[in-house]
């Protein structure tokens, strides 16, 4: 008999991590909930860490998901950037390990795949399949929609090769 | 009245994570402990930040630190090393910040400038220099002396515009 899994995706930022919460039985989706956890510019990068931390732990108690899934983003534009976006995306991973969920990671490209069926869809795109996919569907950000994306994504690939490729592939950019 | 302070300095890295415990008042400097926590990179990336975690929980647990200071390392060898050092500096300033701890960062030639007299200092000037100014000073990794560096860099700079420098220069990079 076939269980249904509450899945967290969330698409982590400093600004602004979106978050993504789906019910998926088999290829059944059922959109639950989706919001952004955003944190204080003016503020120290500790406590700004610290806001996401509360955010998504809050979201995780809240809503008590199974499993996890957070985008393998890249930001190219330079090093400075990268290493904001990595300490947001520690912290993103972090909080769903410390509460006992596995935590998969995807490329993006794989997420639009999936999603919308080519790697190089426009975000215009993946919210309008996000809908389709999950009529109820609602958020509030680019993020949030993104977050139910890797949902959606880790709903397909949970269990598979695909789950792990994305951390293989990140020592090899 | 002036105050002996608690300071932890933390060198971050996703493998290794150095630490170095000092008390500091006005300018006598104790050295109390230093470590390292590592991290198994035969497990999913998720695990190895909650290994860093815990680590970083059991020091602050075991030595009940006052303030913290990290080191803003800068990885230019590529994106995907950025990221992955972003992720374990992520969570070495989270720690902290959980547990009401106020987190300077210093950038490494400030962190060197303060200790050995100039910003372009090698590893071994650093080891010796940790000693000279701590002569009990032990430690099992570079990552510890290094740590035990940024928490001296720490204590002379504390209170002063220089621990905010780090963070402001990062966006700038």
């Amino acid at each position: 008999m076939m269980h249904p899994i509450r899945i967290l995706g969330i698409d982590p930022g400093l600004r602004r991590t979106g978050w993504g919460l789906i019910e998926a039985m088999g290829n059944r989706l059922v959109f639950l909930a989706s919001g952004t956890v955003t944190s204080d510019n003016r503020l120290d990068l500790a406590e700004r860490l610290r806001q996401l931390h509360d955010g998504l732990l809050d979201v995780i108690a809240r809503h008590e998901p199974q499993e996890a899934a957070v985008e393998l983003t890249f930001v190219n534009k330079d090093a400075g950037a990268t290493l904001k976006l990595g300490q947001a995306r520690g912290v993103a991973m972090l909080v769903p390990a410390l509460h006992g969920l596995k935590v998969a990671e995807y490329a993006p490209n794989l997420v639009k795949k999936t999603v919308v069926g080519t790697g190089h869809a426009e975000k215009e795109q993946i919210r309008m399949m996000v809908k389709v996919l999950m009529p109820k569907a609602s958020f509030n950000s680019d993020d949030a929609a993104d977050a139910l994306a890797i949902a959606v994504c880790h709903a397909q690939h949970r269990g598979t090769p695909q789950s792990r490729l994305a951390e293989a592939g990140a020592g090899a950019r």
